[in-house]
């Protein structure tokens, strides 16, 4: 091999995230060749763990089990326990039997929290101290046991019996005298978090403190591991891909890359659903079938106040279910925003619906054709502002997550709404309808 | 004031996230009370910096101008000029023309970058070091220039001209032996920002990274500034709020507390937006208003095949325009995406339409009407799905945002195209029409 193109791979190898692209980019063939050829130079762990588990995964099946397994127990615990949940259950089962005894109970006790609470998020890799020593002895025993490429910044105090006390920063202790207490250094009331707290919760208390690590406890308070902020990038990126699909239709599971097929089976059912509402929808609008084929004009017109419904009742529903997932709506009241919302939807209602109600004077010549029109848009923007805040509250209240559901009831409401009112409203005011 | 009061307060001012909080929760009186009393205690610049710059701003312009700019003095340079921004340009000038010299060119040098790039997002303050000194020297110079609460974890090697030489971990230089030299410590690949970078791709780098901070360096690699992890989940907050609410039509100005006059002026514009094109869709419909006369069942059908189009093809445009802004396009060729999009057009279309025609020969009896509904909603359904790619992928090249705009034009697509094929294949079809 050339000296600079071994120059270029060491080069690679000290970026793992760069390697991660490539592998990404490979062939699945070459790509385990990569990993290979990684794996004899201590080199592969790292690069896997930087990469979505689903492609890694994908990977690591076509690995020698032996390999595999050795890999695995040189990751960062977090990221191998993000791999095994992607695994075929026989294959984590293999892999997790070949560990040693204390490697394969670390794995299996992460296994055991939910992926989306602390628990998943946190790695159980600390160094725990004393307060009884000193900076020179901490940094001794930190400069034992911390491996050289994490990007450890904090070190945490706990009793003899686990119980978090404090945590240190690493920074501090750099300049410190190397002869000064632990305990002189210490932040005390240091922010932990338990080990049950959604993934979510930590998201926001990182972003509120700023911290780039959080220790992670269990009831007792008893020290089970930390969170890095890099984790937490990655939930708020899900999350908010997760909102985004949800008001979308588009389940969490999909990226630019599935299959077309995965996608199909991804996508058909929500088609499906929003296939039965618009049904339910089209039977009111067939209720009024002898109505329409006597003033064809309300047919063109039905699809203009339902969409227009549909919109700004959208508008609502995206405000309030953003406000929830950034933590935001706990500062304003729900009676509030309901006021606020109604307010908006009959400003925006008689502006919107005078538009459309002058279009269709001038269109038909008609004036009461124009004012049915103007009522049954007011009358829906309104309903649409109020249900734009009142369905996410309930779907909250339900236990279920607004971002995903709420859009579905809101268009269903517009639309049924939307052509009803155009229709009852137009048969009390149009003569000879 | 009691001991127990004493205490609580000063412990919240150890937070000052919390503290941040409060002054958000307080009527505008209260809070500027609350922020004289901080002042005095040296405690008010770091909640301000905490909050959101457009409320900081509010409380801001009511204090006495003296005291404003002493705070404005012992905010975090990046912080300091976030609220700059969102006051009044002569408060702004006033606050300026107070501060020391040195401190009124740092803030003013900052103003000068754009808020979304990275000279936007850095702070000035860091300690340069040469790479000839010791840790032992380096330890002291840290500790007589880095301020006690600032979370510093990394310091730059820079040449005597200002070029970024590496970075050196404090961790690392915490468990290195003080005799050892800077030049053994630094890492000199490290990853570093230009300060023209946009905001985006520097949050995309720290994500792919996993660093809690980058170096921001100007064309000739001369060091200018830090940008920290927290600064970048804010952007990247903010950029999953943009694009949700970009989906959505809804200003990116918006938050949950707007007030309602404020949400009608950022909404209403939007709204109008979607009324022309939903009346250009109208239009299409009114062109068959005779046909509409003779069988009212279409007029019940094409708001379906409208609005089953329409929701393919916005779930396309998500996970289009999502996949943009995760950077995950880039892996896959756009001319794949638009086969696969279109692949499933076809499939979803002809599940959906032979449902949806079912159902119409099922009302009405008539086969060559159920016909029709398959043949329009089939072919709605692919070109969604085509226009579901080409429509970001087109934006994208204009330069535009793609998550704020395809979303309008691809309703307008599927709309007019509902409603057009529906009437045409049905004339075409149906006898007596």
């Amino acid at each position: 091999m050339a000296e600079e193109r071994r120059l270029a791979l060491r080069e690679l190898i000290e970026r793992p995230a760069d390697v991660a692209e490539v592998l990404d980019a490979l062939s699945s063939e070459q790509a385990t060749d990569l990993i290979h050829w990684l794996f004899l130079r201590h080199a592969a762990a790292e690069p896997l763990g930087e990469m979505d588990p689903d492609d890694s995964a994908e990977l690591v099946v076509q690995l020698d089990r032996k390999e595999a397994s050795e890999i695995l127990s040189r990751m960062d615990p977090d990221d191998a326990v993000d791999l095994l949940l992607e695994l075929p259950e026989d294959v984590q089962g293999e892999l997790l039997s070949r560990l040693s005894r204390s490697d394969a109970k670390v794995l299996s006790d992460l296994l055991a929290y939910p992926p989306d609470s602390a628990g998943g998020l946190m790695t159980p890799e600390i160094v725990p101290l004393p307060l009884s020593i000193t900076v020179e002895q901490a940094i001794a025993r930190l400069r034992r046991l911390i491996e050289d490429a994490e990007p450890v910044h904090y070190a945490y105090a706990v009793d003899d019996r686990g119980h978090l006390q404090g945590v240190l920063s690493l920074r501090d202790m750099a300049l410190a005298s190397p002869s000064s207490n632990l305990k002189d250094l210490v932040i005390r009331d240091a922010i932990s978090v338990p080990v049950d707290a959604d993934a979510e919760d930590v998201a926001r208390i990182f972003d509120k403190y700023d911290y780039s690590a959080l220790p992670v406890v269990d009831d007792a308070q008893v020290l089970l591991g930390v969170i890095t902020f890099d984790d937490v990038i990655d939930v708020i990126r899900a999350e908010a891909t997760e909102d985004i699909y949800g008001l979308a239709g588009v389940p969490s599971e999909e990226a630019v890359d599935s299959s077309w097929s995965r996608s199909l089976r991804l996508r058909l059912p929500w088609l499906y659903v929003r296939l039965f509402t618009a049904m339910a929808a089209a039977v009111v609008v067939g209720l009024f079938e002898a109505t329409i084929a006597k003033i064809a004009a309300l047919a063109v017109l039905m699809g203009i106040i339902a969409g227009q419904g549909g919109s700004a009742g959208m508008q609502t529903v995206t405000i309030i279910t953003r406000g929830m997932a950034l933590g935001e709506l706990d500062r304003v009241k729900g009676w509030r925003l309901l006021v606020k919302e109604t307010l908006l939807g009959i400003a925006n209602g008689i502006l919107i619906g005078a538009t459309v109600g002058a279009v269709a004077y001038l269109w038909k010549g008609e004036f009461l054709l124009g004012l049915a029109v103007f009522l049954a848009m007011t009358l829906n923007m309104v309903i649409a502002g109020a249900c734009g805040v009142a369905i996410p509250l309930i779907v909250r209240r339900l236990g279920k997550d607004p971002a995903l559901v709420s859009g579905i009831f809101l268009t269903t409401v517009t639309d049924v709404l939307g052509f009803g009112l155009m229709f009852v409203i137009a048969i009390w005011l149009l003569p000879g309808v």
